[in-house]
């Protein structure tokens, strides 16, 4: 059995370089194409050996088609006096995602229908894309829209959106198995902390400490584009050895920890990750899976039936800055990211340990008085005794640790004194 | 898939005339056997085409006997003026049902033993049977008892008891389909409206609009004495095709609805009842099956094990009025009437559309947006995007409603637009 | 179908003859092995037949060893003045339980690490035992230990530890069925009266009833040493016609009932206690099996699975006085021990009666008023439906009760008047 070097590095540690990343990559101008995602896959390729893949437009992928690759290098409404009104240098929500280029002097009624902003969130510019359909459009603050003016306005938006490709970034860390566990981050947003740098960030941390150790599962770890990205990814790779997987997003902010489970409801992870928040010190909640939501959908499509699970801490649509400029740096906090990736440890250590073992000595209980496996607190003797009894090949330590109420970790290091007690041996090679 | 012409009768229109119908039907002296039955089960067949039998006296019916005919004429308690004090041409529970004739001048002390009234429940007149002992007696109200005087009274009841045969109607509406549903309803009760005139009339509204439709299921409508009539079918009868059934009664009163479950549990029919009670604005019970109460006693038995369950509103022995008198056509309301024909139709409305389809996307979701399926309530995307999901062949509609917390009617239409949209096929020829 | 006394001995007997033994019994020095134990289980088979096995020290069971027998004689720590301050005379609790001998004089100081008291409790002396570590020591009451004084004493403990023999009784009172119910209870507690003389007491009380009667299951009952009991029968005997069984302990304090379930948590043991706990006027409450107790530790190991739950009142660890002198005479009362003794006699009724029916008229409901069997209270006419509507095989009466939610005592009376008027027959001999 391995150990994961659980204590390096640590989650403060691995919290503050996950607000670092995140602070670096906040700027780029993110889509679901396009130059701000390669830029963001290059600096993650800094961190982690990712994968880079280009996949051409106008690819089938599923039912889908890679569309054209979008860019954009500025974008403005200037008034009469040259003075920027909306200046997409300084907040890249101000422009819808995937907008058409726009060069032209118009008034405000001509204006208007291409401004959004939130009457009920006055200070907040709102996050909008529109991928699939040609469109262009400002999103403002309801202040500055008030603000504005009649106009007329010079209105310019310089992008482009034609033939290229789609990038993603993948890297699989070999385990002595070749059954994956699957981590999933959309990378398209832009600008927004919560959803999903702190996926992203939390990601690069956890394929860090992986990469560090010798994992018995092997670990795949995709950064793509949300929908298109997963569709993409299904459409041109083997999933087949997909055996766990996790959605990351929203994993920054200061609420408790929402875990939607797979399509199937009660997979390894599902139960796994209702393990690990049972012991968490952090409130949780537990939804149905829908078939709605990030990448998960994707997944757990029936043509595929991957049990992905999603992690989040507050949940997409659940928080009032939910794509807004308001879900920014402030919104996410180190000892929210640290938890997070206590939980994400947490996780891997139970799936990395988890198996059945034989109690070499089934009748009756063994004596442990004689072996020295008495003396401890009453707890440490419960979790052996309950190893034994239930390890009949039947019950994994999982299974085990859920009847005892126990946390894995201790079962896990019950089994281990008994196995070195001569009392115990795994059922198959857990290695 | 057969659509079912829903708006016709309204359900206002097909209560209004079930009321119409009870109207009729109230005066005439029900029993299991007799001109009483017969002439109800007559009027019926002017409404809906029924096949009316005629089983004589006698006749083995499983561990049963086809008991004698039951007749009468008049009945009455004369004081000495010849005043009738008892009036049986007044109400027809004044007799307790199957009476043997008598005739003859009494005291007040040789009557007693022969009168019952209710003392809780003064004005009314209690509904009394004696099918398989020899007796007769009175039912008064206990205002008509303490009134009557110390006699002598001359008492007559003019009936017969002799060899002829019991009445039931049948009708089989044939669909596409030869698996049956069930619709069965006691018609031996006299005078009372809830109990059970209510199932009657519904029945035949129920019946009315199925003529007018092609159904996919086969319909078999019974109309019977209650026990030896459901005895006596299911001994002359081929029963092997009964996939559900409901026996319908104490319809037509204000109070929330009562399903009582098939002795199985989970049938269909127990799922269907139950899905479409929580979509309706009525309060409603649920109940496990017991081995008492109306006709899916026998169904249920162990010999037959049909599913059929029970579809009240105040249940049998749960209201006041039961059995008495004051069940009467004030007890029922227009608008109960209506409510529960609403239900009637929504299960039928289950039953013949419920199926299992294939999801010729499969893998990943198909791209709604380019099939203009995406611009619609997010109820409905999301009702589309569950059909899609679950439909691998394991899941019909009503599953999916049920894991979705959908009315089936929704999920029924999204199939329906993914099906149009080449997403979606039958599993099995629907019709 | 055999009919147990029920009624010989009334409970009150039983569990005047329980208290009358226990005061017998009381002032033995019980351990796991030696002349205390031995006499105790002289004693009980003076009221019941029991095999005496005398089992070597040093023989193999299992994976442990029997350990030589321990003998005490008397026991004291004298002051100066030869007064006995402690004294095993008055109390066999006073001197830790298989003390090696010890003769010597020592101040205060080298007695304290050898003495044991509780300060929460004073005015009790704590129960200890070294069975496995060579150890001697003094248990006392807290207000003992202060006023000591500081010595210097004359420190006896006139045992010994060597090789002989350990004890248990055995009483297999054989049935139609060679299936055998196991009642085991531990015999080697000196001085406490509910943990565990109320255990041995009823067992004896059981038996004795049992011997009265010609049942259909067989009866083991074993008294034995706690832990290393339990494994030297197991390991010298065969368990594999167990099919049930009950570990007796803490019967006679006046608290509710425990259950403590079988690790497989829904074995007929499990749900016919559960039964007859229901349907008993005293409150319960029922705990899952964990791997720490009494003997059922052992027969519930992963080697031997044996359905074998516990039944107790308050559970070990669960009261004040648990493990010191204030489990006394006193602590246990004839009601308390009456209302065990009755639940223990329901418990074995259901196991002696329960079985799978066959209805002979299972189309419809059997005419049960010409069989006059529908004249009588409401509930057994249930319960005689009930009977009919599940008897197809199935469905045992202690099915049928539990989903009837009716007492098995009125079931398997409503079998029996269904099976003597030709409607039932047991589906295999039920002898």
């Amino acid at each position: 059995m391995n150990t994961l070097p659980l204590a390096e590095p640590s989650s403060v540690e691995a919290a503050e370089a996950s607000l670092a990343l995140a602070r670096e990559l906040q700027p780029i101008c993110r889509s679901i194409t396009g130059d701000g995602l390669r830029e963001t896959l290059r600096i993650l390729n800094r961190e982690v050996p990712l994968t880079i893949r280009e996949v051409p437009s106008g690819t089938q992928v599923l039912d889908w088609t890679v569309p054209n690759e979008w860019n954009i290098r500025d974008a403005y409404i200037k008034n009469g006096r040259g003075e920027r009104l909306v200046d997409f240098q300084k907040c890249s929500l101000h422009v819808i995602n995937y907008s058409v280029p726009v060069k032209a002097t118009m008034t405000r009624g001509e204006l208007e229908p291409h401004l959004h902003s939130l009457p009920n969130r006055p200070t907040a510019i709102p996050y909008k894309t529109s991928y699939y359909r040609e469109a262009w459009g400002f999103c403002v603050t309801e202040q500055q829209r008030e603000a504005l003016g009649d106009g007329p306005f010079e209105v310019c938006i310089d992008s482009s959106l034609k033939p290229g490709t789609l990038t993603y970034g993948e890297l699989l860390i070999p385990g002595s198995r070749k059954d994956e566990f699957l981590v999933s981050t959309h990378c398209c947003h832009p600008y927004m902390a919560n959803d999903n740098l702190s996926g992203i960030v939390l990601s690069v941390q956890l394929a860090k400490r992986l990469l560090n150790s010798q994992p018995r599962l092997s670990y795949r770890f995709l950064f793509i584009p949300g929908t298109i990205g997963s569709i993409t990814w299904l459409a041109l790779n083997d999933s087949s050895r997909i055996r766990h997987g996790l959605v990351l997003a929203c994993l920054g902010d200061a609420g408790g920890f929402t875990y939607k489970k797979t399509r199937l409801g009660d997979a390894v992870i599902d139960r796994v990750v209702q393990h690990c928040l049972s012991y968490s010190k952090t409130p949780y909640a537990v939804r149905d899976f829908i078939p709605y939501g990030y990448d998960e959908r994707q997944y757990n499509s029936p043509g595929f039936k991957l049990p992905v699970g999603t992690l989040m801490r507050s949940p997409n649509g659940g928080y009032a800055q939910y794509h807004t400029s308001d879900d920014n740096l402030d919104f996410i906090t180190r000892d929210a990211l640290a938890g997070s990736y206590e939980i994400l440890c947490a996780i891997v250590d139970v799936l990395e340990h988890d198996g059945a073992y034989l109690n070499l000595k089934p009748r009756g209980e063994p004596q442990l008085g004689k072996r020295n496996l008495y003396d401890r607190a009453q707890d440490d003797t419960l979790a052996l005794l309950w190893v034994l009894n239930l390890s009949d090949g039947a019950f994994s330590l999982l299974d085990i640790a859920e009847r005892a109420k126990l946390p894995f970790t201790q079962i896990r290091h019950a089994a281990q004194r008994l196995t070195a007690a001569g009392l115990l041996r795994p059922l198959v090679n857990h290695e």
